[in-house]
């Protein structure tokens, strides 16, 4: 599969301009974090590295539950309810609990994810305008939401530099 | 040693609007790099994990590199000569050359040349306005100036991320 890489970052109709600037960012980023998994098997997904080694399928939870928290940050303007921190909690968290729990799944159940939390997230920024940008974040005021969504496609990259570092060393399973 | 992590994302005084956002997207993640190698030996500098690993060195000379060759595509609208192509290709392309030559050099090594190529990045980002961030590369003009430089944070994030899951397994060497 080809996943358009925007390579440009402007303005994009439909958003105001500096949000616009933003959501290319998201999009870039998103659109190597599918081509880094593209064609990953439940094995590949759910294999650890070394013990102390989060999956790749596990990075792709991580992916979408750091999204959909600075959603309720900055669009909800409220921390996590203990519910949905039991919910986002593992994938957040990583470690222990994610190796345990975050595997048996195929790669269409993580996108799945990413691109229900992607569409929620770029419905809110397009009713937003950049004044709403620069403002600090209501429960975290030491940031503004710029950051924050920027620093969501980073947190992003970061974990997509691990996971192509993890697939060029998964175990080959030849064919039988 | 702390470094300052930027958590706004804003104009900044002394750059063009969205450049002084993009300038604080480049600081961040040059202080979370700076972070994640903080206190490295050269033996730390040098590990490598496995026989196609990069060494944490190779990469922070990496992050240099692409800065400096970026410098060369947007401000400069050329690209590398052989000459630079020489001199920065082993830490660009990284892989074997680079296990072989980029090794032996202390973390001061690394990061004085970071900050050398940096210092020259924001006086040419200063000196620019915001419809130069929107315009095509010359050289290469299906990018424009902005996805250009947001690659160059980018690319030092994905790298991040790998130092940081590197790190995270050196050998430990217990003092005499």
């Amino acid at each position: 599969m080809i996943y358009p890489s925007p390579v440009r970052i402007e303005p994009i109709p439909g958003y105001a301009p500096a949000i616009g600037r933003l959501v290319g960012m998201l999009s870039y980023a998103r659109s190597t974090t599918l081509a880094a998994v593209d064609g990953l098997t439940v094995e590949d997904l759910d294999h650890l590295q070394d013990e102390h080694s989060n999956s790749i399928g596990a990075l792709l939870s991580h992916i979408g539950a750091v999204e959909r928290s600075y959603q309720v940050l900055t669009f909800e303007e409220r921390l996590l309810s203990s519910q949905e921190n039991e919910l986002l909690g593992t994938a957040l968290k990583l470690g222990d609990e994610a190796r345990r729990v975050l595997r048996g799944y195929p790669l269409e159940h993580y996108l799945n994810d990413l691109a229900a939390v992607r569409e929620e997230t770029l419905k809110a920024l397009a009713a937003r305008d950049d004044a709403w940008l620069d403002r600090s974040v209501v429960p975290a005021p030491r940031i503004n939401a710029h950051w924050a969504w920027f620093h969501v496609a980073e947190d992003e990259v970061n974990h997509r530099g691990q996971i192509r570092w993890l697939r060029g060393r998964l175990p080959r399973r030849d064919s039988a």
